[in-house]
């Protein structure tokens, strides 16, 4: 072929461009670069693995056309700004729970998990199959992002205390991080309740600012060293299966191509699923770990009638609340309808069956 | 632009190409055309809807360069033939369950489920946190087929009988319908154990070739309408957690370029949770309707020595098994002993919540 001049090269070169832009690979082949702000630091496995793998997946899939960068809350130092960001655009994406926005609207705590609510499966069940999904992105609409199912922790543990809980009167006044609307109810108890930053509660905890916090389970628990502080562990009532988040800017969320849209979501739902079933793994692993090389955890269940007053205070705060607030009420209501049915199966297979296999 | 003629346009249409090929688009533009062949009949949802939903997903993320055809069994006419076609690559693909191999080794039966087995979470657990997806990777490999979880009924009912079970000497000599190890188990307690083809149990039963099936659960059994020749409906014992899988030839596997391997296995993965989800939702509005709407429904469970007999009988073969074939014995040592580890934790965290919301 003989080199190319002056007017028949510009010819050429022209029709380069006319072929790239003739074909639809040109738009497509525009890279996005993304970004994703956590509420947890950069070491808390699994959730900020549950991101990570999720970014991992997306720019696999999409060959490397949409890269999700992360940033932990180390470096946005912003762990409970997250939806402000998202909202306002600094990030296109964040990873949290949707329970911290009790300052926003109460009616998004009942998203993330209830006291005496569903179980993982039945939650699943309820976002997918049971109209969930579909009042989650109504309840976020208001803050121009889109919102997904981001990871379940399972049943979670009910905390850690310095001292046993033995009665009511225990609970009185003592400082505790448990967030969601299981801090309501530790409120009307009386419980002096706070919510910290995931990142500085083993600092808290030791210097006095709580006397008592729930975390997650024994997966997640043990490595932050809550026991050499509050060494009794007590078994759940409040967390039944704790769904994060994912929050994603609605705007930049449209500009994406059909294709990677696609992507992203399928992404956000596997590594949510995952989640759950690592931190399953990972909680049996500390577990069975715990008689022997935590010998100082004191497991504990809380008395009866503690449990009894646990129980009335969210029964009484749901019908609050659901006065106050009929987006509250709406969300509530579904819940409680589908637990109801879909209890009665769980009941019938999964429990019957450990309850043979007991004996 | 003035319009090319002779030499000029010859050339233009010769750099249209050389663009084409001077990126990596068109490369990756090739659209592959898949098939997959199921075990299931065009109608049996939810086992139906998983291999659809995942093959939409895979059209979507590749944006139309791998189109994956479905072939139910009406199509292929060989329901217990899937594994074979995949591996003699008349089908890419197949979604079946891998306890139907029983006459290849029966070391490919624990992979979907055991008598007295893990449940879903916990089974999940062991595939992808436990070692589960290396063995089944290895136990596939001589038919050179890749083989992945493809969607899990949950815990299974013990089946419809025509008549009640109230002693051993009942079970003796019916003809039932009990896949995997459970039919093992069922065989050496003298019943005459066969496989159907899904789309045929109806008239089997109705025709008296079969005396008792067990199917699924109530989402997909009630539609199959056994409860009209076979009212008595036990609770289950045999399939706690029943998992489909995705075979896939492998040499085909490794042709497709990085990015469709990844959307692929990743559009596997969820829509296997996903039906896990999808059937716990069908199985509780199932369940919650049989009360009002199939009256004539008996829910019985097996009597007490009936199930000692079945859990000694299953103790006994996976003994037997576990001599003859090491390649069982080592899946079945790695799933007894992830059990053991992670069964504590259930009991801990959702059986002890469930039995407390119980009281």
């Amino acid at each position: 072929m003989k080199i190319l001049t002056g007017k028949t090269a510009k010819l050429f070169l022209a029709s380069i461009l006319v072929a790239g832009l003739s074909t639809a690979s040109f738009a497509k082949e525009r890279v996005y670069k993304w970004t994703l702000a956590t509420t947890w630091g950069p070491t808390l496995s699994p959730f900020i693995d549950t991101s990570h793998k999720m970014a991992k997946m997306v720019e696999e899939m999409s060959n490397g056309r949409l890269i999700i960068r992360i940033d932990a809350s180390n470096k946005h130092k912003s762990a409970f700004g997250v939806l402000d960001m998202v909202k306002g655009g600094q990030y296109d994406m964040a990873h949290t729970a949707s329970y911290y926005w009790r300052g926003k609207n109460i009616a998004l705590l009942p998203l993330t998990t209830m006291p005496f609510g569903m179980t993982a499966p039945e939650q699943y069940a309820w976002f997918y199959e049971g109209g969930g999904m579909e009042l989650m992105q109504k309840a976020y609409k208001p803050y121009k992002v889109l919102s997904y199912p981001g990871g379940n922790t399972g049943n979670q543990m009910g905390g850690w205390f310095r001292k046993e809980i033995k009665s009511l009167d225990d609970l009185k006044g003592l400082k505790m991080r448990i967030p969601g609307f299981a801090g309501e109810v530790m409120s009307k108890l009386g419980l002096a309740v706070t919510n910290v930053a995931p990142g500085e509660l083993y600092t808290s905890l030791e210097r006095g600012g709580l006397d008592a916090l729930e975390w997650v389970g024994p997966g997640m628990d043990i490595k932050m060293g809550f026991h050499k502080i509050a060494p009794f562990y007590y078994t759940g009532w409040h967390e039944p299966s704790t769904e994060l988040q994912y929050l994603v800017n609605q705007k930049k969320f449209k500009k994406l191509p059909k294709d990677l849209q696609v992507i992203l979501e399928t992404a956000m739902r596997v590594s949510a699923y995952d989640m759950y079933i690592q931190n399953y793994a990972m909680s049996a692993d500390a577990w069975s770990e715990i008689a022997t090389e935590y010998p100082n955890v004191k497991i504990k269940t809380f008395p009866k009638d503690v449990m009894a007053a646990m129980k009335k205070a969210n029964k009484e705060l749901v019908d609050e609340m659901s006065k106050e607030n009929p987006q509250f009420k709406e969300i509530i209501d579904s819940q409680t309808a589908f637990q109801k049915k879909v209890r009665e199966w769980t009941i019938m297979s999964d429990y019957r069956y450990l309850e043979d296999n007991l004996k």
